[in-house]
C-alpha cells in the first residue's frame, strides 16, 4: 500500500543509485507547448520519438502524455514504447519527475522534490509539480516529499555516497533563497543518502537551467567522470570547464578516491537561427529565445540505459570523436547517437528528457508481456 | 509488446470470463461533471470512495482521474486505492472501459468497443471513447478494436459460452442502426467468444441506458441467474421482469442447461426529489433529470469481487432482504452493502462504475508492493 513517508531515505536505508546501475525502465514526457518547441512541437516530437525508440532497444520506456496529445503520441511512438496519460507543463521528465531511491533488499521509493520551473522561468508549472507524485503512485511505490526546490538534472550520484552538483544552480536565490549552503547540503545528504557533495562552480555557458550539472559532467562509474570541454580560451565555456576540472582534481569522493576525469570536446559553438527563433511562440510569461543566441550544446547530456548509451548528435564535426570517447568509456554498452538539435532548441537534451527507474526487485515492468 | 489485433478473440482463443472468476483487480473512474452529479459531484465522490474502499478490501482498485481532480481524488480515496491520471467525460468504467478476455494460458487482452455515450445521450464523449484504449495500454495488454457500439453494462457472460443481453439496448437504433440482430449477435460471438446469446426483451423501467442488462439480472455462476423483481402488477417493472423470467425459463444456455432463476425484490419505487434535481447543473446537450422522476433502482447492480459482493443499499426496507438473498446465493463471499443513492441519481449503480480485470497469469498487480 503506497504511502508518503515523513522520514528520510537516509533514515530508512534508501540511496540514489548511479544511472549506470540496472534499470527497470525509463520514463519520459511528450513535448507539445508551442512556446518551448518550434513549429507546434512537431520536430521535437520526432526527436523525442527517436530518443524513446533508441532507449526502447535496451529497456522498457513509458511516455507520459496529455489527453489531447495521447493519440498523436501513440501513433508516432514505436509500438514497444508504452504511452500513459500524464499531464505536464513541459516535457523534462529528468527535472519534474521523481528521483528513485533503492535499498539493499530491492525496494524502490520515489523522492518528490518541490518544483518551480527552473527558478520560475516558465509559467505555469502546476502540472509539472505533480508529475513525480503521479509516476510514483502509478508504480505503487512509496514516496518522500523533500522540502527542497530541486530538479533531477542538477544532481548526479555515483551510488556510493558521492553527489555532483553546481553552486550556480543549487545556491541560486531563484530556488531556495531561505536555505544556506549547509542546509541544502544537509537535505541532499538526507534525501539521496550521500556522504559527500562535490560542489562545482558553474554549469554550461548559457544553460537556462541555472547551470544543471547534467549538461556539464557525469559519472561513468564511481570515481570516473566525463566533462564537456573546449580548448578555445576565448570561449566562455573554457573557463567554466577548467574551473570544474580544477575542483575535481583536488577533490576526493565519499570513499576517498581521487577522480579520473575524461573530457569530450563540445560541438559548435551552435546558435539559434532566425528561422528557428521565429517558429517558436512567444508568451508574456515565458522567456523567448532570440535568433543568434548561443545554445548550451554538450555531448554530456546522454542517457545511460541497460547495455546502451543514447547520446546527442548535432550533425557537427565533433559528433564522431565524442561518440568514440563514449564508446571507450563504456566498453560494455552500445553507443547510439540521436540527432537532438530540436531538443537542444527547447533548452536541454537527451538526459534532461529521461528519468531512469532503477530495477530494484521490481516485479519487472508490468507492461512487458 | 502491446499491439492492436485485427483478428478476433474467438479466432485467437480468448473468451470473456464470468465476473465471478478470479480478478487481478478492479478499475473505476472519478465522478466530477456537474450535469451528471449533483452539488458539484461531492456526494457522488463520497459514494464512489465508499465503493472503492469496499472493493479494495477484496482486491486492488485503480481509480482513473482527470488532472484537475487528481489531488482531490487522492486525498479522499483510501490509501490502498491506486489513483492514475485518466481523463473521462463521465465516470462509468463499466461502459466505456475495456472488456477483458482471457485464454487458457493465462493471457489477458482488452476489447475496446466503440462508444457513443448511450446512444448520444450526453455530449461530448471523446474522452470516454479513449478510456478503454488507455487502460489496456497502461497494462501493456494487447487490444481488439470491435466494430460495434457497445457498453460493458449491456452484456453479462457466464464464461462458458453464454451471454445475456437485452433487445431494448442492443437493437436500439441509437447504437448500431446499420446492423441487423444477426450481425450484432455475430459480433458478440466473435469478440466475446460465446456460442449462445440469450436476448431478454427489456431492461429496468426508466433506465436511461436503453435498458442495460446489468441492472436487470446477472449470473451468480453458470446456469444460475438473479433477477430484479416486483410483485406489484401495477408497477411497469412487473411486466418487464416477468417477460425476462419467461424467456429465461424457456431458454437453455450454451451447454444445454436450463437456468435456475432467483429473484430480488426491488427497492421503492424511488423518485428524484426536488432538492436533488435542483442541485444538478443543466446543459443544452445533456438530459436533465426532473424532480419526481422514477429512478431505475435495482439491487442487481452489484459488483462481484474476489471473495466479496459489493451491493447497493438505498436506506429502503428492501435492503435487508435483498442483501440476505445475495448472502445465500454467494455463500463463499462476504456481502458488503454500500449506500448508493448518489450513484443512482447519476443514472447507474455499483456495477456500472466498476470493471473487473481478470487474473490471468497477471504478474499480479504491480502496485501492490
Amino acid at each position: 500500500m503506497p504511502k508518503t513517508h515523513t522520514t528520510t531515505p537516509r533514515a530508512d536505508g534508501f540511496r540514489m543509485p548511479g544511472e549506470f546501475e540496472p534499470h527497470a525502465g525509463c520514463w519520459m514526457l511528450w513535448p507539445e507547448r508551442g512556446d518551448s518547441w518550434r513549429l507546434g512541437a512537431k520536430p521535437a516530437q520526432d526527436a523525442f520519438t527517436a530518443v524513446a525508440g533508441a532507449i526502447a532497444r535496451f529497456e522498457p520506456v513509458t511516455v507520459g502524455v496529455s489527453h489531447g496529445q495521447w493519440e498523436n503520441a501513440r501513433n508516432r511512438l514505436p509500438e514497444a514504447v508504452r504511452v500513459v496519460e500524464l499531464s505536464s507543463d513541459d516535457a523534462w521528465m529528468r527535472d519534474c519527475g521523481p528521483t528513485f531511491v533503492v535499498d539493499d533488499r530491492g525496494g524502490v521509493r520515489g523522492v518528490d522534490w518541490e518544483f518551480n520551473a527552473w527558478g520560475e522561468l516558465y509559467f505555469p508549472w502546476d502540472k509539472d509539480e505533480m508529475v513525480a507524485r503521479k509516476v510514483v503512485e502509478m508504480l505503487g511505490f512509496d514516496r518522500y516529499r523533500a522540502p527542497l526546490v530541486l530538479e533531477g538534472g542538477s544532481v548526479h550520484a555515483d551510488g556510493e555516497g558521492t553527489l555532483l552538483t553546481t553552486e550556480e544552480c543549487l545556491l541560486n536565490p531563484n530556488r531556495n533563497p531561505a536555505l544556506s549552503k549547509a542546509e541544502i547540503e544537509g537535505l541532499l545528504k538526507d534525501y539521496l543518502n550521500v556522504e559527500k557533495v562535490v560542489w562545482l562552480p558553474r554549469g554550461v555557458h548559457m544553460d537556462e537551467t541555472s547551470g544543471h550539472v547534467d549538461n556539464l559532467c557525469c559519472f561513468v562509474r564511481p570515481g570516473v567522470i566525463v566533462l564537456t570541454w573546449t580548448d578555445d580560451p576565448a570561449d566562455p565555456q573554457h573557463e567554466i570547464s577548467a574551473e570544474a576540472l580544477e575542483v575535481l582534481k583536488r577533490e576526493t569522493d565519499a570513499r576517498g578516491r581521487r577522480f579520473e576525469v575524461h573530457r569530450i570536446i563540445q560541438p559548435g559553438p551552435l546558435y539559434m537561427t532566425e528561422d528557428e527563433s521565429r517558429s517558436i511562440e512567444t508568451r508574456e510569461n515565458s522567456i523567448s529565445p532570440e535568433a543568434g543566441e548561443r545554445l548550451a550544446a554538450s555531448y554530456i547530456n546522454f542517457y545511460i540505459a541497460n547495455g546502451g548509451i543514447v547520446a546527442p548528435r548535432f550533425d557537427d564535426p565533433m559528433d564522431k570523436p565524442a561518440l568514440e570517447v563514449l564508446g571507450r568509456l563504456f566498453p560494455d554498452r552500445e553507443v547510439v547517437g540521436v540527432s537532438s538539435r530540436e531538443i537542444l532548441l527547447g533548452g536541454g537534451n537527451i538526459h534532461c528528457i529521461t528519468q531512469q527507474q532503477p530495477l530494484g526487485n521490481s516485479k519487472e515492468t508490468p507492461w512487458e508481456a
